[in-house]
């Protein structure tokens, strides 16, 4: 792995603790160099284009480090976009690309709008059904704005299982229900829900539904595996198959109308109640506590990762 | 209005209704009439391209009937992918699209994926408040498919304003909780929640999120009105803004290939359960049946639009 590579891959690990992820953060970390010892993820693979038409392109990720894999292809996509107003690229034969996040950010930071989901293992029963067969598929949606930046980061699953094993954890009950107990009923137990996998989708069928097509979405630009075909071979998660699009209001001319139309949607969002925020809010306060304060690592992950530092 | 502009027009309601969307087909009709009367939709406006660069568009939809805008600008975008890949259309000042399904089957029957979106009047609180100031801006999705296309056309509240009122007038309970009663209750009760306008969002903060980010993007780009700003100036739903993105898989070879990929992703759904369908499977059973035994109409609204035939 290329010096600047390691430095890319470790930043973006810090910075999805830094921002209040530390599931895809640091917690995350561990595993990652068991993936790249297993073999799972290639340290030494780049992703290349294998087909290119105008706006849109298709990437083989070589099964190398998935945040690695996506930020590639998110500023591919990004670049595609200052030469085609919007770009595409779906990238296949990737792994986790962990915090999903991080490149909504890196599209805003850019100034255009970003769009990017993933595909996952089967975990999340599709609506009708109880063993988890279809992804929780998250999706990334960033907006710029001068003020701080909107960006969405959602799974399918009500819950992830990175948020049931905290709230368990921390001997909580999930704020509603997450999924199902042992005898079919809805439940906020978070050990429940992580016994049966039965976890609910957002909006029950309307999740379910929108899993499929980003599933499908993903398979069919990529060429790469659906979340049907991801657990198969080997049980851990690899090979996973992403879309990335961007776009940039600039060629459109008008930025000056394009911020002040965002920032009008802010101020209206805040005038409805103390509570509301918009998508990516609580992230730029936890990130500039982060800065101001440190980072705050749970005491046995930061035993782990130096633990790490013997092996490689 | 030209001759073929209603045709165009006339087929879009009457398709909706053969799909089993009554809601936004036949029984929404003399509520067009109405908007034409009223001079909120203007019959003989055309939409425009008001700014193009590569694949990205931004058009005026002027006022128009918010069905042909719409589908000129999927039909658009469509265009605009066979020659970049990618193509997106975004559109200001036009009317409600009617039945947002229509444009994800418009994308796959000319064998691209399409993903759509408009926003709307303010209609569902956002997470953490009480009164609609978002919208529940449908989000629509198509990926074609040789067997019949999978298309995905959902709101952001877990219920719409036509789904509530379908379930009171049948005297049915929702089958989850969709919304707050007066007590500030989750409700299954269609009528308690007509009166709240308390309606959930899908997966509460997330469908919440989600919304903002999707009025953002759709007005950024288009230039047009915000949610937050589409009653003020009148009472009724008209100016919103919308986005149509629409990929063409075929630009990048190998059609085969994409086709087997969706085709596996049904029959592996399918394994699941004898109840799990893919978006769009139900709307092309009702349709097939449409055609072969006849639209169902209610028969209050079969002869609301027949007293129209006498005024226009």
């Amino acid at each position: 792995m290329s010096a600047e590579c390691a430095e890319l891959s470790a930043r973006l690990f810090a910075d999805a603790s830094a921002d209040g992820v530390p599931s895809h953060g640091l917690n995350r970390f561990p595993l990652f160099v068991s993936c790249i010892e297993r073999g799972l993820v290639d340290v030494s693979a780049t992703p290349e284009c294998v087909a290119s038409f105008g706006g849109l392109e298709r990437w083989d990720g070589r099964r190398g480090p998935g945040n690695l894999n996506a930020h590639r292809c998110m500023d591919r996509a990004i670049e595609l976009a200052r030469t085609h107003g919007v770009g595409a690229v779906a990238l296949a034969h990737t792994n986790h690309w962990m915090r999903g996040g991080a490149y909504g950010w890196q599209a805003a930071d850019a100034g255009v709008v970003g769009i990017c989901w993933t595909n996952t293992l089967p975990n999340l029963p599709p609506w009708g059904a109880t063993s988890p067969r279809i992804g929780n598929n998250p999706l990334v949606i960033g907006v710029p704005r001068a003020g701080g930046h909107v960006v969405l980061d959602m799974a399918m699953s009500q819950f992830s299982y990175g948020a049931l094993s905290v709230h368990r954890m921390r001997g909580q009950e999930l704020p509603v229900d997450g999924g199902y107990d042992e005898q079919g009923r809805l439940t906020r137990s978070p050990a429940a829900i992580e016994r049966t996998q039965r976890l609910l989708p957002i909006g029950y069928w309307k999740g379910s539904g929108l899993s499929v097509v980003l599933d499908m979405i993903a398979t069919l630009l990529s060429g790469g595996q659906a979340t049907h075909e991801i657990t198969p071979v080997v049980a851990d998660e690899t090979g996973q198959s992403q879309v990335f699009v961007a776009f940039d209001p600039s060629t459109l001319g008008a930025m000056d109308e394009v911020n002040s139309s965002v920032d009008r949607i802010v101020e209206d969002l805040h005038q409805t109640g103390a509570d509301v925020r918009y998508p990516g809010e609580r992230t730029l306060a936890t990130r500039q506590r982060s800065m101001s304060e440190g980072v705050e690592v749970e005491p046995s992950i930061w035993e782990a990762v130096r633990a790490l530092l013997g092996r490689v």
